[in-house]
């Protein structure tokens, strides 16, 4: 797929409590934060919350397959980590190009936010990705 | 854990096949460059690579759980990803805390080298977390 500067994607997508489990498992990430209900309640969160790297990932998947898809090498990804991701919460991910020179390098602006509370914004950052096709 | 400016942390580890099978089958990232051996090797590695967010992810489970451990949270992760990693590649995460405020706010240097060419550096970047203990 061509990409250009401006150019948009979103992509609706939510963590279930067994992403948090399997994520935990291959990491070895076990923070309870993640996985035990009283320890995230007594460290302010309404119960455990998704690993923000599980949660960004989103980002790999969309680059890699989908926009702008197959061929895509991820140079560099900053995440800043705003709130907390619950299980099964509708998201959605926001992709726009904000720059790009002729030797496919590309600048993106990556964020992440709730789907039905358009001010809670989850994630933010920037990528750069190279990218010819 | 109490942590203070100047302090390292350093871990060796390394990614595997099944790894890699089980982050693209959890985050969807089914990118052929990371399950293909022929499509990796036409695309000029030596053979399947890991997942960037995959290899990064020891810093979530390293800042989680052992330094400086529970209680952590993850404001902000910068990753360059500059050489490719491989599986069963022994490599070496290296964490040095830069700066930090009375808060507990503190601002850390994390990078992934390969543990044997130690001039193979796979990733770069700074993390800023709030920890107070």
């Amino acid at each position: 797929m061509n990409i250009k500067i401006g150019d948009t994607y979103s992509k609706i997508f939510s963590i279930s409590t067994d992403d948090i489990r399997n994520f935990s498992d291959i990491t070895g990430d076990k923070n309870p934060i993640h996985l035990n209900v009283n320890y995230a309640k007594n460290s302010g969160f309404t119960g455990p919350i998704a690993h923000g790297f599980l949660t960004a990932s989103i980002f790999s998947k969309i680059l890699g397959n989908e926009f702008p898809g197959q061929g895509t090498i991820y140079l560099k990804q900053e995440l800043n980590f705003r709130e907390a991701v619950y299980p099964n919460e509708e998201l959605i991910a926001e992709i726009l190009v904000l720059d790009g020179n002729n030797k496919g390098k590309f600048h993106l602006s990556t964020i992440i936010r709730s789907k039905k509370e358009k001010d809670k914004i989850k994630i933010t950052g920037e990528a750069i990705i190279l990218y010819n096709k």
